[in-house]
């Protein structure tokens, strides 16, 4: 009876909009890669299909009323048709685009204004040298598509050394130095209506998220205050709708340079499900249906997330019995993923007010589920 | 790759346990009375079958490693039979009897030592009679088996007014003057633990329960201990598993009298799918397979449930525009029922500190969900 929302990806975050959907009676029709993955397992109505096959997005629009996404790798072409056919698509096809080509994003972001990396388009060694040689070595350099979790991401110390992303056309970047990674969430309705989540702090190890502490804690509110300011002028400059997620550093000398963006719910958001009143999931649906947001404050003084990355265990919910003895206040969320290596399997979360005993505790958790 | 838990039932408390069940990656199969109801909605493991159909019980425990339930209505001949093959039902079918049989669920109420209103098994007028004659007029008559929401209840004056039921046989009660309805609500595993949730103040209107506050308002820390106490009582006394919800009287003298039992999630337990750490679905998944179960603190001062009883909307998710717009602070659960006069298509919980201004808010986005 409720709307239908049509998601493109059947991996984790399409998952877990199935219990918010749920509440709100909305049904959730995910186009997934296999009829056994992550949402799959959980969505009644999960037709088979690839996220570049015109003929699938389209089957999986019909009846709905928005179609949204779990990922960014849907081509620009195909979203920019179903536009011109009428269908909602949200976020649009515009904004996609800076989640979508790094360089775009870095051309747009810099025409908002937005503080990010020293930054240069390079199609040659020959521009590569010049970058390198301008602002220092190391570089960072970034395929302009497809990468995520530090996937399409290498650190560079000559321009030999990265001579072949250099020739296929590149991102590069500063090298950062950083105190610490922010990453900022709100949410916006294609009215215009915006809700910002507390700027939560994130730890990358090999380019994988690690860790999230909901509020940032070395964060002063100014920070957090600008974090929040800067999420917002992306969205609004690039007519973003959903939810979106604005990786930033912390540099030592206090500035925030935006990383990386993404227009969907967002692992740096999995707090949200245990510890404020609406989670990027619900929200995201609420907003690409044009809903009234929800309330985002957050119910405890303290959240810290755990990624659970790849399993000792073929099966980690064999760790139950132990886990949830040792910590019964541990929120355990696994995504139904077969087990490889460093593969994001799924998240511990845990709240409470004495912060450091929350990180012990969930990264213990979380060691239960990878077999350690 | 998680547990399997077969469930008989396919309404709103089979359709809850999706959420938890999916964060946990526990695998529910539901025996639903139809492909289009409640839980089907959003399990994609919902065949279709009678809970009184022994093929279809059978065939919906196969791989599961326990079978539990939404409703009583499941026969205990059944339960028993399929215990004798071995297959894990909880609770069990010596337990469940209790919640099935009204007379028996007094019988053994007594024989624990647990309060009680005064009550007499009556089989014929001359019983009743002598029974309303003794504790006095009027007198509250159920039928022994199959009632809910009120339904298989009736207040009598006379023994004439009560002859039809009483000649079937039924239980007859005295009238309490009470102050308020409570509601102890605990999980208990087959190994013993227990965990019990804050003690509710429940406000039914007739017979079906409209408001839940948490905690509840008038009872002091002695009453709320002593209705966790008898709650717990009963759990061990008849050796309960799952979640055991206790309805009890708070008299004006102040005593607690156990009014009804349900050895399932239930209505007065809502509240802490969005207060509390650990949710009674959730909690009733881990007691079930013999999990350690989750604490279950309350993360806020107040919470309120109101339900949503029948609508003038034939679609209730349409008030969803004014409704987030005016209550952003409003958690919605509406079922996917159809919309019938007086059914239970939903509930609305708020959670903070102004107990009186949350009521209020509950209310109110309860009120526009039935098109009021």
């Amino acid at each position: 009876m409720g709307p239908v929302v049509a998601v493109v990806g059947g991996g984790q975050l399409a998952r877990m909009m199935a219990a918010p959907a749920g509440a709100l009676d909305i049904h959730v029709r995910a186009l997934v890669e296999a009829d056994d993955g992550a949402a799959a397992q959980v969505l009644p109505d999960a037709p088979v299909g690839a996220a570049d096959d015109e003929e699938a997005l389209t089957r999986v629009t019909r009846g709905a009323q928005v179609l949204t996404f779990e990922h960014e790798h849907v081509p620009y072409a195909l979203l920019a048709g179903l536009e011109a056919d009428g269908v909602a698509v949200r976020p649009g096809s515009r904004a996609l685009r800076a989640a979508q080509d790094k360089i775009h994003m870095r051309r747009v972001l810099t025409e908002l204004g937005v503080p990010c990396p020293r930054w240069a388009e390079v199609n040659s060694v020959a521009d590569l040298a010049a970058f390198g040689d301008e602002i220092g070595w190391p570089v960072v350099l970034k395929r302009p598509v497809g990468g995520y979790d530090g996937k399409g991401v290498r650190i560079v110390h000559s321009a030999q050394e990265g001579a072949d992303w250099a020739a296929e056309g590149a991102l590069a970047e500063e090298t950062v130095d950083f105190r610490s990674e922010l990453a900022a969430l709100l949410a916006r309705r294609p009215s215009g209506q915006v809700q910002t989540w507390t700027t939560v702090q994130t730890t990358q190890v090999g380019g994988v998220c690690s860790e999230v502490i909901s509020p940032a804690p070395d964060l002063e509110d100014d920070g957090a205050g600008e974090a929040a300011r800067i999420a917002r002028t992306i969205a609004e400059g690039l007519d973003v709708t959903g939810v979106l997620a604005v990786e930033m550093f912390h540099t030592r000398d206090g500035r925030l340079l935006v990383n990386e963006l993404a227009m969907r719910p967002h692992n740096s958001g999995h707090v949200t499900i245990d510890a404020t009143v609406t989670s990027q999931f619900e929200q995201h649906l609420r907003a690409v249906l044009d809903l009234p947001l929800g309330r985002t404050e957050q119910l405890v003084p303290w959240a810290v997330m755990v990624n659970v990355l790849g399993s000792q265990l073929a099966d980690p919910t064999k760790a139950y019995p132990e886990l949830m003895e040792r910590y019964p206040e541990a929120k355990v969320h696994l995504y139904g993923k077969s087990v490889r290596p460093g593969r994001k399997l799924g998240h511990v979360t845990v709240t409470g007010d004495d912060l450091p005993h929350l990180r012990r505790v969930a990264r213990a958790a979380a060691d239960l589920l990878e077999g350690r």
